[in-house]
């Protein structure tokens, strides 16, 4: 259903008309359109409140995962508790807690108040591990089996309990919660029905731990093509499982961050219209004044070289073309190193490899930029002796510039940082006071006669 | 097993202890394990192909599937046909295709030659749909049943056919090749065993075209968290399914080719160490040579300036400050807004609501960068006219920075090109000639009486 259909609905009253509409989307496609209508104020609280109570049980529960926060606590607020109890019972645990660290206090206190103990002694456990771990994403709602389970009484298993789990295909089978093996509804469906689950289960497991970084167990799911990943505590066992939508989304989110982190801008939480014009500014303001401060450095180098500027006010012409091109080499070089780590094919141990290739890259670069630029300035100027000054100093900034590149992000890695915050403008600065100080200084030496 | 081991193992001829260990192995450790001692030269093809021969050979067959194309060509090249056949038929099909894509064509005739007629056709079919879309992403193996199916005798389909189909656990629900609903193995293992599939099937499907953009297919598999997508042909017949595992693929190569663009490079196939030298630099020489041109544009500005700086060399030094900070608010903006756009966040008809928060988010940083960089000019230099200078070009560098990152990869995309090449390398450019231009004609008037 369009927007301004169900605008046109909701004012004219038609209930029923907006009813059977909604049955027919999907929860995501649902909750996108409230979302909508709440951001543009095109409907107050009270329709919106009324939409939602309008939809099915379920459906509205499915529903209310795929809101943003702002929506989410609206209707939060707006539920009587009977309606809250409803929703948290649909919902999976891990669900519940994305939704908790988004609320303010109150809205928090209030639903674990109406959350039952053990799901709430299971919110609290996922609430404690820290960020970005893979407790953090993961689900404790899983299949779990006993070793000596026949086939047919593990789908009887699967069957009472299954609608409820996030994932049910994959089943973990343990004892005493430690995790032995793993066996797929596919391999079941093919076995006799009276097979052990243990004779044809897979024991070469692959897991990982509650604090390992959720970058890496979402990327070790796509290496392997796992739907869902074990996660397991220091004693082996198993705790909970990450399901292939939350990797995905770990993945967009994380490359997010980078993207934000290379240009400069300290991450945010929210999506671009979410974040306010304030926290906008709040996240760009500090890598800017850095910046801007380390870039004084540069101007204190040209300061320098004031006296010969004086007398040949041309060298300044040139100043803008060596400084981008040295920022524009070295932004290439550690791009791709960094993304290179974050794939894992650049790794720690290769630092002497990608200082050499790039070295190489540089020096083919290097030969083709100062040949055109200094075929330019002899065909524009006639004056061989400042086309050489500008060949050269390319080279010199080129070379030096890709190596930068190279050098910052790993050595960051090296020293336990994140690679990305070497990205563009800080190798640029940095950059920028090495071309200036190549180009003046061959400028001099070149042009000592005319000064 | 690590790499120190094999090598041992193979040095020494122990086959027995080498076997038992690669059988413990996950197919898609061997498979990085085999291409890491073939990539460091540590064992030769002779090894090689005789390390893969000792694998049980199911455990072979899905181990190549997760090689890199090198290694794959070295055992293709050692294998007999009919070790070639046997391979093939363990591949799923779409797996089969992308090692196509990849060999030269003496390689793929002989793969050709070697699988069955039936095959061959989907091959070929699949080897049609353009690059980037659905229809090259997606895999023709799929479980389709009869809508008058009971649950049991969709059982035994899955049995028979299963194992060689990439999902099953997602069905999908056929008359004449159209699709009718689709239902799952959990919805089949829940209801009766006489029902018929059509009762339990959910009939408001998601599926995507042959030609649609398959980042597109991999986001929108993201939003519904879906395990797999059906992809219909122009008369909603289904010709195949796009599975988790390949979308997550997907985001993650289209993220690369953003990170590369938005560097100015020119996206490359193949990992930073597999990509030649040559490659590497001839990707990164076209954007170079356009952008150092075009950093000729801002010399010559400069230039119109130069009496002014034989006059007042000083302003040469604040060059490098102005024109970095209008770099980075430029890429600050232009970064944030390419990637909002690329999650679908921010929409073309969002343009004057974009332009006008970047325009209060300048406002605020514009302040602040100048405040702070006038106070240290007015402190070190005890010049309240050149602070003053310095202050205002600050504040329209950095809204005018902030106007051009935001409205030109908006405006590419109107234009229906990549917003990602106008990220950084050439905002930075465009932004450096207004940087100066700014920057000269205030210090030109408030300082005149020096001039």
């Amino acid at each position: 259903m369009e927007k301004e259909l169900a605008v046109e609905l909701i004012d004219s009253k038609c209930f029923v008309k907006l009813k059977s509409e909604l049955q027919e989307m999907n929860p995501a496609d649902i909750a996108f359109l409230v979302e909508e209508l709440n951001g543009d104020g095109e409907i107050g609280e009270k329709e919106l409140i009324l939409m939602y109570r309008i939809l099915p049980k379920e459906l509205a529960a499915e529903a209310f995962t795929y809101m943003d926060s702002d929506t989410q606590m609206t209707l939060i607020n707006a539920f009587s508790d009977r309606e809250l109890r409803y929703v948290l019972d649909e919902l999976y645990i891990d669900d519940t807690v994305d939704i908790i660290e988004e609320m303010p206090a109150n809205v928090v206190s209030r639903i674990l108040r109406n959350t039952d103990s053990d799901t709430r002694k299971q919110i609290n456990q996922l609430l404690n591990y820290p960020k970005d771990s893979a407790g953090s994403v993961m689900t404790t709602e899983f299949v779990y089996l006993k070793k000596e389970l026949t086939v047919s009484e593990a789908f009887e298993q699967i069957r009472k309990i299954g609608l409820v789990k996030e994932t049910v295909y994959t089943c973990y089978v343990t004892e005493n919660r430690r995790l032995l093996g793993i066996v797929t509804v596919l391999d079941m469906l093919v076995a006799d029905s009276d097979t052990a689950v243990e004779d044809i289960m897979e024991t070469n497991v692959i897991s990982v731990n509650t604090h390992d970084d959720r970058e890496y167990v979402a990327r070790t799911m796509s290496k392997y093509d796992f739907a869902a990943m074990p996660v397991v505590d220091n004693e082996n066992r198993i705790v909970g499982i990450v399901t292939f939508d939350d990797a995905m989304d770990v993945l967009q989110e994380e490359n997010t961050e980078d993207f934000a982190k290379m240009a400069a801008v300290v991450p945010a939480e929210d999506s671009y219209f979410k974040t306010s014009v304030w926290s906008h500014a709040k996240s760009r303001i500090p890598w800017l004044l850095i910046l801007m401060l380390s870039a004084t450095l540069t101007g204190m180098i040209s300061a320098r070289f004031e006296p010969q500027i004086a007398v040949i006010p041309m060298l300044v012409s040139f100043m803008p073309m060596v400084m981008g091109t040295g920022g524009n080499c070295g932004s290439q070089s550690s791009t791709l190193i960094i993304r290179g780590m974050a794939l894992e094919e650049i790794r720690l141990r290769d630092f002497f490899k990608v200082v050499f290739k790039e070295l190489r890259i540089a020096l083919i670069c290097a030969a083709v930029l100062s040949v055109v630029n200094g075929l330019r300035v002899l065909i524009t100027y006639k004056d061989p002796a400042l086309a050489l000054v500008i060949g050269l100093s390319l080279i010199g900034t080129v070379v030096i510039a890709k190596l930068v590149g190279a050098m910052l992000p790993m050595g960051a890695k090296a020293l336990k940082l994140d690679p990305a915050i070497m990205a563009n403008p800080l190798i640029t600065t940095v950059v920028d006071s090495c071309s200036l100080l190549i180009y003046f200084t061959i400028a001099t030496n070149i042009l000592s006669g005319r000064l």
